[in-house]
Parts: C-alpha cells; structure tokens; sequence
C-alpha cells in the first residue's frame, strides 16, 4: 500500500486521484454538502474491494467535516459545528445500536502534551449518566441512554497498551458501542485541530502521532467502534517533503526532460528527511501557535456534537 | 463506629485516646522517628481486634510522613523526602511481592479539579517499564521490574466505578501489586498537602473528598493493594463543628457545671453544619491558598519516591 | 467603623441594618430586579454621609449581579448573565467617559492560584484595539475605542505596589478610564465566583484576600476608576465566627438570660478564631471544590460583559 | 544586512562564514568551554564596526549555553545548568550595577501560549525582595538587593508597546538594570528551549516569533538591559527553506554545472515558502512535541540561575 501519511480518506482519495491521474476511483463516491462558509462535510464511502485498496482503509463510510477559522471561532459557530457534528454522528451511531443501549466514549492522548490533550479533555465534558441510572434512577428520565466515559493514557506514560485496558473495561462493564476520540495524521496544515472525521470502521490509536498501536474495532472488541479523528499535528517530515515534491516539479516544469529529477520524484525521501530532522530522539511537529485555543474550541465542539447525540 | 472524620490512623488515634481518657489503646503501637525539624515519621500498629475495632481499621500498619513548610520547601528537602517515602514503601513492598513482580501504580482523582489533580499528577510521572520490557527488552536491564500506571478518572466524570476500571484491567493485565495514591481526610488544616500515609489495608476511593466509593483491596481484587493517602482538604462542616467543641469546652471551663452545656457537646452538630454550610448542592472545602503549589511539590516527592522503591 | 468582613455593599447593608435593628437606613437607598430565576441586580445606593458612615464606602452606586447555579450554568445563561452584566456596566462607563475616550482594562490577581486567577484570566479574552487604531487603522472602524489591557500581577510576586504599576503606564499611555477586575471578601459562602459587583469609587486590591493595598481610585491615579468585584474566597476565620454567633445565638434562646453568654457575643472572636486556624502561615480560604469550573465560567462572563459594553 | 532569522550570534557567525567561505571574520572572536558531555557555553564578542556589520549586532559579549537532552534532564543536570548560567550572568550584572542596586526582571511571552510561555513562568518563580526591603526591612539581611519582577504581557493581547509598559514602570519605580527574559529565534530544531543566550546590547521583543517591536536597551530606557533568550520555536518557513538549500546544494553535487540551479539557490525561495505555508493566517512553527517539559525545564534553570546570580 502507498503509505499517504494522512488517515483522512478524504486526503487520501485526493492524493491517490493525483498520482495514478485518474478523475475517479472504481469503489469510492463522494458526496459534499456546504453548511455555510466557514463549514463543510464530505462523505467519502468506500463501497468494494477496489476502493478497500486504493485508500488503504476498510470498506464503510467516512465522514469530513471541515470548519474555517476555528480559532476566532464565536459561540454560535462553535453551537452551530457541535449541531452539524451532532447529526452526523446520531447517523452512524443509530445504525449500530438502540436508543437505550449503553455508550462509552473514550477520549484517547496525553493529557500534559497540549496538541495530544484533545482526547482527555472532551472526556471532562462529556455527560455521563451511567452511574446515576444503576444507583440513583430516580433522579433521571427513565429513557436516559447510559453514558461512561474514560481517557486510558497513552503508552508512554502508562506501560499499558490501550487495547488491553479497554478490553479489561469492555469486559466488565459491557456497553454496546465504543465511541473513541483520537489524534489523526494530515497532510494539510490547514486542518489541524480544525476538522473532524467520523468513521465506524475502528481505530489504530496514536497513528496520528506517529506510534502505531493495537487497532480498537469490532474484530478486536467485539463491540462496534465509532471513530472520532482530529488531525492534531503535522509531522515536520511530512510538511518538507511535500515541499521538497513540489519543488522538483517545478524543477521538471521549467527545464523539462530530466532524467536525473524524475528518478528524484520518484523515491520518496521521507525515511531521510525523518532521520535529519529528528535530533536527540524529539518528536519534532509543526503545529499553530495558537493550538491551545484550538484545541478548547474544538473540544468543546466533540463534547457537545456528542452529548447532542447520545 | 464512632466517626472520625479522618482517614489517618494516627488523629484516630489521638480522638480516640482523648474521648475515652486513655494513655494507652490495647491493640495499638506507635512509634515516632524524627528525620529532622521539618521531617518526621511515625507508626501505628494494630496488632488485635481491640485495636481494630478502636480505630475502626484493619490490623496492619498505618505509617504517617509529616513534612513540615513544604509549600517553601527548596530542592534538597523535597529528594530528602522522596526518599524517606521510599524507604518505607519499599519495606511494606517487599513484605508482598519479588524483586521482578510487575507493579501497577493508580492514580485516583480528577485532574481537572485542583485539589483532586495530585494523584493523576503523580502517574505522569511514574517510570513505566512494562512495555520496554514487553516490547523492546534490548534496551532495559534484565533484571527491570515491569511497572504501568493509569489514572482512571472519578465516578462523576466517567460513569464507572473505580473498581470496575481496576478489575477489568487487573484481570487483564495481572500486576502482582497495586499501588495506590489516593486524596484523604484529615481533621488538621496543617496536614493538607503535606502528609502522606502508608498502609497496606487496601483503601476506599474518595473518602477523603466525601463521596465513598467500592473498596480497593486485597479482598476485592485478589492481590495486594499498597495505599499512599495524602490529605487534600478539609471539609467546612469538619473545622466548624471541631471549632464548636473547642469552643462549648471553653464555656464549660468557665462556667463550670452547666448540664445544658454537657448535653450540646455530647450531640454531634455535624450533619446540622454540614446542611447548613452546603448551599446549591456545592462540595465547600477548607484549603490553603498554595494549594496549587502544596500539590506540585508533594506529587514530586510522591512520584521519586515510589519510582525509587521499584 | 465595624468590620463588616465583606466588600459587598449589599451585605454590609444587610448587617448594619441587623446589628442596629433598622428597617431602612438613612442614605441608603436599594434596588432590586430579578431578570429570572437564575438572575438577580441589586442597587445599592449611598447618597449621605450617614450612609457612608454605616456601610463604610464613599457616595455611589454599588450594583449587585448574583448568579445563581452558576457552575453548571449553560452557554446561553453565561450570555445573558454577560449580557446583564454589560447593560450595567455601559451605564456606569457612560458617565465619565465619551464613547471614544481610551479605555484600560486591568485584571488583578495571580494566575498561577486558581481562587486568584479570575483577573488575568479576564485580560486574555478582552478585545484590545489600541494598538490596531495606532498602527492598522485601516483595519479597524474609525469610531472604533481604543482598548488596552493588562495584568500587573501581584506584590507577592512582583515586589512591586500594584498602584506604583499603574501609575507609571497610566502616566504614559494616558487612558481616560480605568476598568479594574479584582477579588472581592464576602460573608456567603452562595457568593463565591457566582457574584459581580460593580461600582465607581475606586478599590483597594487584595482586599478579598486579606492582602490591603495602596488604593487604586480617582484620588491616586487621576482618572475614574470602575471597579468590578468577584468574591472568589471566604476567610475561614470569618465562617467559623459566623458560625458561633449563629451558635451562641441559639444558646442564648434556649438557655435565657445568660450574662456570660451576653458578653461572649458581644466580644469578637475573629481574631482568636484566625490564629487557632492558621498554623505556618498558610492563608486559609473556604472555596467550593468546584473553583477552577466557577473561575472558568465567570471569566467569560465578566470578559464578554466588558468586550460588549466597550 | 542578510536576513540570518536567527537571533543566536553564534548561528550567525556560523552561517556568515559558510556564505562567505571565510575561516574567521575580522571583530568577531570566539570562545568555547565544555562544562560536561551535555553542557557547553559559548563565548561570541563583537569587538569592531566590522564584526557589528557582518554579525548584525552591536559590539558587546554574546554567551550561549547549550543544554543537551533537557527533557529528560534530572533534577541535578537542571541545578548544574541554573549554576553555569548564574556564573555568567552574575559577571555580566557585574559589570554594570553594584551589589545592592535595585534590579528589575521582565520576564516577556503570553503565558497562556504553551511555547510562548517561558518568560511569565520563570517571573513567578524569581525572589522578589523589593517589597520586604520597602515594608519590612527587619526579615531580610540588610545586605539584600532590591529585586522586582513583571509580565507585561504581549501586544496582541494588551494593545500596549512592551517598551509603552516599560517606561512607565522604569520611571515610576527606577530600578539600576533590566534583565529581560525572551524567545528568540533559531535556525536549529535542537536547540528549542534548550539552548540560553545572554549579552548586555538590549533586545527587539518578539523577534523570535515573527513579530518585531520597540527595542528595549539602554537607549530606550537609559539603564543597561541584559537579556537572556531562549529559542522556543522554528519558523516552519525556515525549516523547509533550509532543507530546499540543502536539497538544491545536492542536486549541484551530483548533477554538476547546472546555470539553472545556481540561480534558484541564490534566489531566496523563504518570503514565497513563507505564504504558501500559511493559511488563515495562522503562526505555523515548528516545535518539539514535548514543548511543555522542555519550557518547564528551561524554566526552572533560567530562575534558579537569576535567583543565585542576585
């Protein structure tokens, strides 16, 4: 498989129309909707085998929602996003379970590394009910959905692989469906902590940062596994070789037929540039500077678009 | 029981001694060490079921670290506390598990809340091995205790009972030894944020703050559970209503022979207090105003210290 | 004058007007609207002599916002407490100043401890223009007003008067009007960060927090100075004295005409109070375990308060 | 000048030799000392008009020290470091102020800006001893110097010139010496919070990430003005600028005599790297992912090494 170095099928299917030159892929369909100028959703749906191995991800649907200007972002836009995450994620979650069928929602990242704090942080507002329903129930509308909530840390700080502390929960507590909030790979800095994509195809935790784990999904929980990924961080890597890429076509475009250039396209430099850039070990990304306010707005987006939904 | 309103076993020992004029308890021991003026240790045993039922604990030891000023404390004197801690957890450890027995370290609390944020604070902190070990065993000495850590939330935030969380991941990941940082009561303004106490009787989560939680424990989880309890607050209705006893006391030495006096003090005006100070369903809470600072000092000195014990 | 033990006018009332067994005061006149059952303005109005005498604070009008279950308070009831709190503050602004005149907002407060972080945490959400009317008109409404802000931090941490700060930038960069944020001492544990005081006469900072400094008003600085107040801590001293005056009240109904009683009253136990409760010199505060959520929602309400009324 | 976009002299000298093939330059001396493996301190002194021109600084002593592998430093690396520094300032403090003369630290940043945040946090850890000398002179050696701090905060956020706030303050309270806390610019990943430079020739605020303002010397505020930068960010512009270079200087390698290519690279491709990469007008940088433990660190070193050296 290409490695694309984003997990937005929406950017993937960009990037994989662009290096095979095609108008469009057998097995992927796109549907766009604009809600206002400052926000719009994509639907990429991958619907066979073929689309399965162009976009490298499984067959299923994949929801973008893109706002603009996240950052000076006023209530209402805020109101507005969460409203229009809202009724995408009720979609998806109303094929897989009942309306009384218990939730948990799991907030994945470090809570004490800003761009990776997003996960812990929705989890603090989420509206949990679970526990009011099994010992105060007289307390709550009989209708009420359970809801629980938990952010398991990442690998580093824990020595836990995710999948095994979820599982241990999953076991003991049962809910039906898994919501999970995560950190997602971009190509475009454009996107960071600025767009959300939902997706019911399951989760490979901290892919987005750049330390694979356990995959989170129905063949590994046994339970479905609703996805909510944020593009938090691009990794400086990436961002210099897509510049370096850009810049050799233009090479190629103005002293044309250049045998030299063309094999220099055609490898990909990113190992190379990963290791110069990588001194002492750092995780070295490129970011806004103005992530800390990003990433409030955009949890109080998740938060809400997720309370409005269970 | 009578209700102390402190999970320390050395002021349950004193409130105990002094209602019932005792110099000495059947069934309890202490013994005091001074490590120096800002720094002292004490013990207490309970050695029968006298003792238990006086202190309204299990048998076991209950070992009290007092440190004084720590809000101004300087460098040397925070290592210089970590390691009296550790010479201590590391006794009560060894008497429960082998040098290479896999440790799992709970961080209870709710990092979002300051006076609750100390034990997720100190899990950031821990030195996780278990997936070097797993995972990249080349870079570790061979004879590395597995330790992991995990901070699993409170019951208002997640829904879940804290030892349905522990259980699940016990089950899963099977630690021979847990470790467990918990805020607790005290009856002392002067120890907020600057004792800590060590026991290996398990612990009932959130005593301290007033919302008793399941018990985490040998019983309930099947292995060992080693608890570093560090006093965070004091209720209101607590410091009123010790405030009221000293005070009818006074009235008393004054003026002498007053039945009517006799029979106030004999009730308890605790649960009228705490009505009283509650307004809007609020958790009102007695605390100093470096709490922000008590708490970064005392999670270093509770994270080196156990990190230096495993 | 009594030591009343509160800033706000309101309560000040309240107890002289029950210590003096007075139905209404001589020169002061009150107001009360109730916007709806979460939202109340008081209007206290000092309009003599006598009546700065009683409440011991100069001629003005002191306005009460009280917002009630303010820390699970909703997006849209945080806009209209701003939008109350703004319509208040226009007026008192109007009367001194033209709708163009320079405005410099002033948060006081230390950020690094939460009950005392609400000022600063205010200044970073006010919409400055100063600096874009000078250097970007272009960009910028022409009958735009220039707004500036700062947080000069505390003498604690800086070795330097608040007022000897001000001084100097107001010296140099001339403002017409100063709008100061500061922390506030109340009797009601109700009031703590869910209280807006607005008034006109100046302020004396840390005055909430037990700190007295140089004064910051008119008289000192040579400009009107608007003064909104937060109680964001009650003294824990000034609780438990409450509490026995509530405590010896009922004794004395229940045990009659008790001479001893009588005088233990009448004398002030706040002193002897405050001394038993502050062993190493902490400053302890009573404050709802809640504070951190509280100090969040009142900053966006003061901050979008001031950013709509200027 | 050549736009070096850094701020370090040591990178400039570096980069000014490379561009011109020169071994040494002529009013430029060097000078290295290596503390241990993971601490080095660097000497540049500008010593004529010739080294001022090539360098773009004024003459006077530029002192870099490198801290290697900061973020996992332990605490005695972190004293060792506050240690070297304080040795270095001290001898620059030395020579411009007598020991009790008055000194104030600015620490400059927006401290709800995690890589912005530096200055604010070491402020809130200096000695402040001026108020104690004013108002109780009888709890300090009467050997005491006179120390204040402040944050003034940053234009964007309080309309106000730092130079504006800093005036004032100077002529209200007349210290002897600034010392002034900043993020400067580097061309280098490694060094990101983890490399201090000091010099007595003033400094242009904000340079370090991308703002330039009012300089703050001893020409603008007639007393001298030592600073101490860190870098806490890259431009991204700059990374990918570097990395074209050294593409563009592979291609010429390999490929020989290309006319084409020599003329790219003298062409400075970072004004139009600079625009493609940065939408919505967001501050794209680089940074570290571990940018919080790393500012903690440094942050703990640069007011340990001001405190001692006062």
């Amino acid at each position: 498989m290409y490695n694309f170095r984003t997990d937005l099928a929406l950017e993937r299917r960009d990037i994989f129309k662009k290096n095979n030159n095609l108008d469009e892929i057998d097995g992927v369909e796109t549907e766009n909707k604009e809600i206002d100028e400052n926000l719009k959703v994509s639907k990429v749906k991958i619907t066979n085998q073929n689309g399965e191995q162009a976009i490298g991800k499984p067959i299923g649907d994949y929801i973008t929602i893109d706002i603009k200007k996240l950052r000076i972002a006023e209530e209402d836009e805020i109101q507005k996003s969460a409203e229009v995450l809202s009724t995408e994620l009720k979609e998806v979650i109303n094929k897989h379970v009942q309306s009384k069928d218990d939730v948990l929602v799991v907030g994945l990242g470090n809570m004490y590394v800003t761009p990776d704090s997003l996960g812990p942080k929705v989890i603090n507002d989420i509206d949990v009910t679970r526990h009011i329903i099994k010992y105060l129930p007289q307390y709550i509308d009989e209708n009420a959905r359970p809801v629980s909530a938990i952010s398991p840390g990442v690998l580093g700080t824990t020595g836990i692989e995710t999948l095994e502390i979820l599982e241990g929960i999953v076991n003991n507590i049962k809910p039906k469906l898994l919501i999970v909030i995560d950190a997602l790979a971009s190509r475009s800095i454009e996107r960071i902590s600025s767009t959300i994509q939902i997706s019911d195809t399951g989760i490979v935790p901290g892919a987005g940062v750049g330390n694979t784990r356990k995959e989170l999904s129905q063949r590994t929980l046994n339970i479905p596994v609703v996805a909510i990924g944020i593009p938090t961080v691009v990794e400086s890597a990436v961002l210099v070789n897509d510049c370096l890429d850009l810049f050799i076509e233009k090479l190629q475009n103005e002293a044309k037929s250049n045998d030299y250039l063309n094999k220099l396209k055609d490898q990909d430099n990113y190992e190379e540039i990963k290791e110069a850039l990588n001194p002492n070990d750092y995780n070295i990304i490129v970011t806004p500077k103005e992530i800390d306010e990003l990433i409030d707005n955009m949890s109080s987006i998740v938060a809400r678009g997720i309370n409005m939904s269970l």
